[in-house]
C-alpha cells in the first residue's frame, strides 16, 4: 500500500528523506501537474494557511515557484526580504523567525547562504520549515524537480544514468540532486576540472570523470550546472572561455554522441559559457519544463507538509 | 456595430491599434470607472487568471496602477523587480519571461529601459504582453488614460487641440500621446526648447511651437510633461530655472489666456519646476483624474487582453 | 454602556485618543486574538476594502504586522517602500499619498521619519490614516499592543507600575507608551542615563530614575527599548558594553529584585546589550506575545477605523 504522509515534518534535506518520502512527493507533484495545466489553475486547498517565504540570498526563480505553488494553493503569502529587514540591525535568526512565528505564521520557506541554518532553526522553532537553500549544502526541492522531470521524460529514474556537470564543490544542486538520484536508484556521476570537485565525492558512491565527451556517453541525462561567476572569489579555472571549450555543451558534442541523451539545467543559464544556444533551446533541452515542474513539486512539498497533522 | 474585441494579442504600442481598438478600451473603462467608484470595487473576472509584473525600471506610480488594476479584476499577481532578479546573473531577457511563463503565468506587464524590448518579447514569447514603457519609445497605457481623462472632461478628443510641453525627444508619453490624439481626431501641438524636440516630429503631422504663450492660446489642452532630471546625463537647457521662466506653466500665464484650457501632467510632478503648485492644485487641473482614470484604464486594457481568445 | 465608535477618524498619536477610544480597541483586540488563534485565522470583514502601507523607513516587523492584521481581515493590501518610489525623483509626501489615494485606496499605514508626517497628512488628504511611526515622535499602535500585553498578563493596566529603560529621547515607543499607560490608569517611570532621557519629561507627570535596580525594585512591569545604533550619529554613552553594565537586564539583576516583573522589549533584540538571553527566552518575558498580540490589536485599530464611517 503507498505511503500516505511523509516520514518527516519539515523538508531539510533530501538525505533526511526515506525513498517512500521522495515517491509521494513525485506522485502527488503529478496531479498538481494537471492542475496546473487546468484553465482553472487554483486548488483551494490552504485556505486559511499562512507561509512566509524569508530569503536571506537574492533568489527571483525559486521565489516566483514557491511563491505561485503557494497561491495556487490558495495560502495566504508573505515575503520577507534579507535587504529590508532587522537582520540589518543585528537580530539573530532564530529572533527573526521567532518573531515571524509569534505573528502565527504555519510555514517557512528559507534560504540562507550559511550551511546547516534551516536545520538550526528546524530544531528551535516551531513550525513547518522547507530548505530553499541553505549555503553550499543542500536545495531539496530542485532535486526533486529534477527527479520528476526525469521520470516525466524517461518514465523511471530507476537504472539511468545521470552526469552533474560543472562546479560540483560549490553546488547544492549537485548534492542534492545525486542524494535524490541515488535514493530513486540512478547511477550518478559527476565530471567537472578537479578543482571543483570534492575529494570526498567518490565515497558517496559517485563516479568521476574530468572528461565531458566521455561522460556524456556513459549518461542517459546531463545536468549543466550554471558556472557562478559571482560566487567564487578565487579562481578555479583559467577564464570562463578555457571552462566552456572543455566542458560547455554545443550541439556539435550532442550531435557526435553515440546516443540520444537528455539536457537539464537547473538556471539561471550562461548561454556561450556552459551551455550553447542551440543546446538549451534544441529539442534534448528539457530546461523550461523543469521549470514548470518546479511549481508542480513545491506544490505537492507544500500540500504534503502543510497537512502532515491532520493526516 | 461596435467592434467587440481588439484586432491586437498584445498592447505594444498606439501605433499599432486601429481607432477602433482605442474606443474598445476607453469605452470599456468608462464601465470599470464606474465598478471602482462602487463600494465594492472588484469584479470577479479574472480569477485563475495569473499576471506577472516585470519591471526593470523603477515605477512606483505605474506599477501600482497595473497592480490595483489586476487585483480589482481578481487577478492573482506576481511581482518582479530587476533589482533583485536573476538578470544581475547575466540571464538574458527572453530566459527570464520564458521561465516565468514556465511557472504558468497568463500575462506580463513590463517596463524595460531599452526601446523596442516589449515588441522583441510579444515576437518569441508565448504570452499576453502589455508594454508599461520601453525606453525613450512608448508608453501606451499613459496615452489612453490621457485621452480618457480629455474625453471625461471634454466629451470627446475629435477636433481638439492638444500641446504637449516640454522634453518631447526623451519622452515615451509624448510619442504614445501623438498617436493616440490624432487617431481620435485631435489636433496636437510640441512646445519645449528647440533641443529637446526631434527633427522629425513635423513630419507625424505635429505643429511645433517655442513660445508657450502662443501655444497655450492656441490649445484646448496642455500636458506638461515632468522634467526628468533623473535621465538627462548631457543638459539640453542652461538650469531649471531657466527652464522654468520660458516653460513654466503658472497660474499668472493661466489667467492672462484668451481662453479656458485644461492642464495635465502624467506626474511625478516637479512643482515650481514645469508646473507650479497653484496650478497642479486649481480648478483647471485633471492631474489626479488622471490618476484615477489610469486604474480603469489598465483594468479596460488588461481585461480586453485576457479575454480576447474566448471572444 | 460601551462605547462602540472611536473618536478620532485617523490613528495618529495616543495623545489624542480618549480613555474609552484605547479601551474600544484594547476589547475589540480580545476578539481578533481568539480569531488569528483559531484553525481559520481570517474574518471576511474588509474584503472590498483596500490598504496601501507606505514605508518611507525600513521596518520589517511592523510592516509584517500591519499586513498578516490586514491579510487577517481580507483588505487587500498594497505595499509602498520609499526606496522603489517617485520621492526619488522629487516628488512631495502629498503628491506622493494623493496619487495613492486617487487610486481608490482606502486606508494608508504610514511609517516616516519625520516628527508629524501622519498628522500632517491626515489634515490635507482625504482617507483613513494610521501612523505606523513617525520620526522620535509616536507609535501609537506599539503603545497599544504594550497595554494589552500587560493586561493580558496582570488583567489590568490600573493602578501598575511601569519602567521605561534605555533611550528614551530617541524613542516614539516611549513616548506613546507614557501617554497610554497614564490614560489607563498606570504609573509610569523612565530609566536610563541623563544623556538621554528629555529634560521635559518629568512635565509629564512621569517619575526619573538613573539607578536600574532601584527602577525594578519600584515597578511591576518593565519595558526594555532597543539601544538604536543605528540612528545615532553622535554618541550618547561611552560605549555599547559601558551602556550594558549599568542598563543592561540580566538574570542575575532579575533574580535579585525583591519581586517578580514581567519584562517587555519592542524588538529587535540586542542580545547581550540591553538585555541578556537568558532573561529575554526566560519565563519573565512576554516579547513573543507582544508581537502576537501586535497582529490583533492592528486588527482591531484597522476594523474599528475602516468601519468608523458606516457605524
Amino acid at each position: 500500500m503507498m505511503q500516505d504522509k511523509l516520514s518527516v515534518k519539515n523538508l531539510i534535506a533530501i538525505k533526511d528523506l526515506q525513498k517512500s518520502d521522495i515517491r509521494l512527493i513525485l506522485d502527488t507533484a503529478k496531479t498538481f501537474k494537471e492542475v496546473i495545466n487546468r484553465p482553472i489553475k487554483k486548488v483551494p486547498t490552504l485556505r486559511d494557511y499562512t507561509i512566509a517565504n524569508v530569503f536571506f540570498e537574492n533568489s527571483t526563480r525559486t521565489k516566483l515557484s514557491f511563491e505561485l505553488a503557494q497561491k495556487r494553493l490558495s495560502a495566504d503569502v508573505i515575503n520577507f526580504a534579507s535587504s529590508s529587514s532587522s537582520v540589518n540591525k543585528g537580530e539573530t535568526l532564530i529572533d527573526t523567525v521567532n518573531n515571524i512565528l509569534a505573528m502565527k505564521v504555519d510555514m517557512v520557506v528559507m534560504r540562507h547562504p550559511s550551511v546547516g541554518a534551516a536545520k538550526f532553526l528546524s530544531e528551535r522553532v516551531n513550525c513547518v520549515i522547507i530548505n530553499a537553500g541553505d549555503g553550499t549544502h543542500e536545495h531539496p526541492t530542485q532535486a526533486l524537480l529534477d527527479a520528476f522531470s526525469i521520470e516525466d521524460k524517461l518514465g523511471t529514474c530507476e537504472g539511468k544514468k545521470v552526469v552533474i556537470v560543472g562546479d560540483i564543490m560549490h553546488s547544492r544542486v549537485a548534492l542534492s540532486n545525486i542524494f535524490c538520484l541515488q535514493k530513486l536508484g540512478a547511477e550518478v556521476m559527476v565530471c567537472g576540472p578537479t578543482t571543483l570537485i570534492p575529494k570526498y565525492i567518490e565515497s558517496l558512491g559517485v563516479k568521476v570523470s574530468h572528461n565531458l565527451i566521455e561522460a556524456l556517453n556513459w549518461c542517459d541525462v546531463a545536468n549543466m550546472l550554471r558556472i557562478q561567476m559571482e560566487r567564487q572569489n578565487v579562481s578555479y579555472f583559467p577564464s570562463t572561455r578555457e571552462y566552456s571549450k572543455q566542458y560547455g555543451l554545443t550541439k556539435n558534442i550532442l550531435d557526435n554522441l553515440q546516443k540520444e541523451i537528455i539536457v537539464m539545467h537547473p538556471g539561471p543559464i550562461n548561454r556561450g559559457v556552459e551551455i550553447s544556444s542551440e543546446v538549451a533551446d534544441g529539442m534534448q533541452s528539457i530546461i523550461l519544463q523543469q521549470v514548470e515542474n518546479g511549481v508542480a513539486v513545491r506544490m505537492a512539498a507544500t500540500y504534503l507538509l502543510a497537512t502532515h497533522q491532520q493526516n
